[in-house]
């Protein structure tokens, strides 16, 4: 470790991958939901197009091609998209609002709850996530991911890895970058972060793609703190 | 009780005064820097004095006067103020900073931490305060204030009574006003959220401004709760 862990004051949390674990989650949803539909679908295929559709919806907004809109209303956009090219069809609003909501629900993964347990008693704890506030509130309530605030992009009005995201939640704290630490389970978060100032550490989290995931399997530099997980991130910042 | 407990969705909080005791903290804060450099000055008379420079501040903001100014900020500006009227010289930068921070500081009231963690279990709590993020988050850490989410006037960039800071919250939640209930000790801050479709509740603190307190000591009209603490409101609620 490279850091002075008594220099940081607050840990900045990336959360899809790094806290939970979206894609077995939107399996299990789009499992549930093809049970109760009679669908014959592969929710594994789905899940990675639902993921796989984030990045360009997100470059919409960052490009200015589209106004601020919120990461619920993206997914939203995209699983339209996906009910179409799936074949999808038969499902009433409700039942697709159910389902878009399934981003609120995601699992933690198993050391998640207990590593941001010990954490926070030593640090600030906050969000700094493309997800928008009530996904991230009710993602919150329901795996007791006990975050001091939530922060990130639909606060900032600026989806990662845009600098404003970064750099207004150290604002926000009012810390200076260089006193929070970026934890993130994906390099380009962590290099962006860092090119503003942020420590940063790596939390590995090698299925979160699934069992043939090839990047982000590794560290891509040298960052201030490489993890196993949280639990291991705890005992290296000496929670 | 006149609102079906399990239609509300989120609890949102003022904090000064309501959930936190800012005149007995400041005043304690005064008299610990008094101490420290051999100042005789009536600290209770300086709480006041402070507090009472809040609404002003605010209402330069509110009419477009000056552009969007943390409390932090306004706090400061109003210190600067009360050190010259109280003939108060001799801090140093770091001094002067961390009185201001005093407000980071505030003691919660003796239900208030017990009461939200009741709360907590069924509902959503979230400040809708005026104070900014970083000063609710170390009130929060230090206090212990168990927050699902940090909202508010900093995050809505109005502030109360304006409708943004009401109708800005709830958004965030993706929640309708009238699934979030308003819980404050000061009447003007109730009508306004009700006027924007908030329920309310009353909570009385009579001692909030000192023994000699005239206003809020009761409900000025009907709430859809009164409470004589935290700990009554989450007993009429059902936690």
């Amino acid at each position: 470790m490279s850091i002075d862990s008594n220099s940081v004051k607050a840990l900045t949390f990336d959360v899809f991958g790094t806290v939970v674990d979206w894609r077995s989650s939107i399996i299990r949803a789009g499992r549930a939901l093809g049970r109760a539909k009679g669908l014959d679908i592969d929710w594994e295929d789905f899940a990675d197009a639902w993921r796989g559709l984030y990045q360009p919806a997100m470059s919409r907004v960052r490009s200015g091609e589209m106004h601020w809109t919120k990461l619920d209303d993206l997914h939203r956009m995209s699983l339209e998209q996906l009910l179409e090219g799936f074949n999808i069809s038969g499902l009433n609003e409700a039942e697709i609002d159910d389902f878009n909501r399934a981003w609120h629900r995601l699992d933690p993964w198993p050391d998640s709850v207990a590593g941001l347990e010990r954490l926070k008693r030593k640090y600030i704890l906050v969000t700094l996530s493309n997800g928008n506030v009530a996904l991230l509130v009710n993602m919150a309530k329901r795996a007791g991911l006990p975050w001091d605030a939530i922060l990130g992009a639909e606060v900032s009005r600026h989806y990662k890895p845009q600098p404003e995201s970064y750099l207004s939640t150290a604002e926000y704290l009012d810390l200076k970058p260089n006193q929070c630490l970026m934890v993130a389970a994906h390099n380009d978060d962590l290099i962006a972060a860092s090119s503003h100032g942020f420590r940063t550490a790596f939390v590995a989290r090698p299925t979160e793609y699934g069992p043939d995931q090839v990047d982000n399997l590794k560290p891509a530099r040298s960052f201030d703190v490489v993890a196993r997980d949280l639990l291991d991130l705890a005992d290296q910042l000496q929670c």
